[in-house]
């Protein structure tokens, strides 16, 4: 049976150039990055290599990239790093309602040892008011944390503005670029990021691999202690096949598959939107080019997703992360969703691989199975 | 050049079957395990026969294994875990001066917070004193956190006794078990185990995966926060291929291999100790079947390194994770060396790849240069 995997803010297929680079990396140039002989001094040069792509896609220097096990560490790392770093002179830290759980978990997490946290509410697009993030410093603040672009709805905030805000208030801002980086322009020095976290397996890289920008000259605790490496910040062994895949995945990132992406993805969201009594979550504009996100009235979001999948066709019924956890989504929350609207609602979210003829199918699929759940509903 | 990589204690050679088992896991069998669709399906049951291969080569429920980026992040989330699980009605952990640098400076990082440490020194082989371990235990101690194998000389602990001291005291027991582990026979339970650091690359799997062994019921906090993966415990998009790369090295490591790593060990450290003023650094049993650690007496170990890896010969001049530091071992130094034999040391670790051939190579040029940078310093 046809396959389209219609979930890629979930996880994506390693690019196979990005495969291709890694390959050697495993069973051939296997050196430690650490070791000084020159086994070790081949994996320490692919390391840089990676560093230095990786650094300039964002503007940043290749000394301010630390290399991670992935996004979740790497939110981990920034929000808990600086915590401690700043504890217990400063103690609070501002974030919004609709951050990734590693985000909001790790915070409710610190509240209990060495932080105060503001949870702020958004808009029904899902937009953090800049005038609210603004109000809520006070003078224990040391951080503000706001996800870039939204896992489950796709709104894309404004963070050159909040960047702008926290650094005239003398306070760090963290954006988690997750589901941004290559798909929205980042440059972290005119957009004010003092901390930024991005990964691989959302670019088409392999997963178990991240990074965090922390921007020259931020005292923060590492997370993992030991032989020091990534600058005394991340110590373990590198994960070199990982770092040097991550880094092609970011190489062959373009601005054009942004554009295709773009173009799909309001053609699949015009199109779904015409189905009766359906609404869009997230807004229209300043929305992450691959992603969907949709309330269907009188559906039943689960059983919609398993007759999609009858049809070969994967979506996602809540945000993948915690997909098996059964609770319903924070964020359709946070935007305003009823109960009913909550269950009704799925995500569908293309890739450079998404093609036309992969939508018109899932279209044709989807108005049929819609139809056929409501009459029964009748 | 012929290469003779005999570093093996830093990182090993993915076997070739290891990587053939993860290829479709990267851009075919790509989904996340936490979708609930066939395609992220796919990649849990991938992830549980995994979790299943692993826990039963050391005794343990497949619940019981918890994934991790590797031995660093495991060593950090069991003491970290423990730590604050614990505080602040237990405080206390005990652990030895020749603990890996993550156990260590996790100790070190967890004293400016929430616990005191008991540093035990070792004999000049690098056993721990099993009556010392006893005496430290107080009423504040909950965790005794010993390595099985030591990274540097190779020292086995008697860990069996030490875990059935801590049962008696009511005292959790966790080992660094990234080097013994498929070398020494592990059984989690007869050896009263309750959290155990295994990783990946130090057995032929890739870098950037490793596990922690939890016994079931122990209380401990997550050092990752966020999806809720692997139990609540670590979250993370788990790294399927790397995980899946990872049992397949279980799999394939055999008493064989080790018999043989023992015997080409054996006969490496007869003729390392046939070279005039020569001394073996650890024990002569009870030691790491892939562990040679020799100081020469008159010999800068870095120059030694250096000829060598001109003929293309890779050893350590110290231990690998700390490498760059410029710093000398605090283990060499923990058993009692002096500046001078700490200086003129060097390790060598073999590998399953490792033939006569090779070590009788090195073995020849080992002699030339011993004798050459002798005459020199004379």
């Amino acid at each position: 049976m046809k396959q389209i995997y219609l979930d890629n803010a979930a996880t994506t297929k390693v690019d196979e150039k990005v495969l291709k680079e890694m390959l050697s990396y495993f069973s051939e140039k296997y050196g430690n990055a650490s070791s000084v002989h020159a086994f070790g001094v081949e994996a320490k040069n692919a390391l840089e290599n990676s560093r230095r792509v990786i650094a300039k896609s964002i503007n940043a220097k290749p000394s301010e990239i630390i290399f991670t096990s992935g996004g979740t560490e790497s939110n981990n790392f920034a929000i808990t790093g600086l915590s401690y770093a700043n504890y217990p002179s400063k103690t609070h830290i501002i974030t919004s309602k609709i951050e990734h759980d590693c985000v909001l978990n790790t915070c409710k997490y610190l509240e209990k040892h060495v932080a105060q946290v503001t949870y702020l509410d958004v808009d029904k697009e899902g937009f953090v008011n800049l005038k609210d993030v603004e109000r809520a410093i006070t003078s224990k603040t040391f951080l503000v944390s706001i996800i870039h672009g939204n896992n489950e709805i796709g709104t894309i905030q404004n963070i050159e503005e909040i960047g702008k805000i926290c650094k005239a208030k003398g306070v760090l801002f963290h954006t988690d670029a997750c589901q941004s980086f290559t798909k929205v322009p980042i440059d972290v020095k005119k957009m004010n990021i003092d901390l930024m976290t991005i990964n691989s397996h959302k670019i088409h890289g392999p997963k178990g691999v991240g990074a965090l920008y922390i921007r020259e000259g931020i005292k923060i605790d590492p997370l993992l202690h030991g032989g020091g490496h990534e600058k005394k910040l991340r110590s373990g062994t590198e994960n070199v096949s990982g770092i040097v895949g991550f880094a092609k995945a970011v190489e062959v990132a373009n601005q054009k598959d942004v554009k295709n992406m773009t173009e799909l993805r309001n053609y699949l969201m015009e199109k779904i939107l015409k189905i009766p009594n359906t609404n869009l979550n997230g807004p229209k504009e300043k929305r992450l080019c691959n992603n969907v996100n949709v309330s269907f009235g009188n559906i039943d979001g689960e059983a919609l997703g398993g007759y999609l999948e009858n049809d070969g066709i994967y979506v996602s019924t809540g945000s993948a992360c915690s997909s098996h956890s059964g609770e319903s989504s924070h964020v359709l929350k946070a935007i305003g969703l009823n109960q009913k609207q909550l269950a009704g609602s799925i995500r569908i979210s293309i890739s450079k691989y998404t093609t036309k003829e992969d939508v018109d199918y899932f279209l044709e699929k989807l108005n049929r199975i819609v139809e056929k759940l409501r009459k029964v509903l009748k």
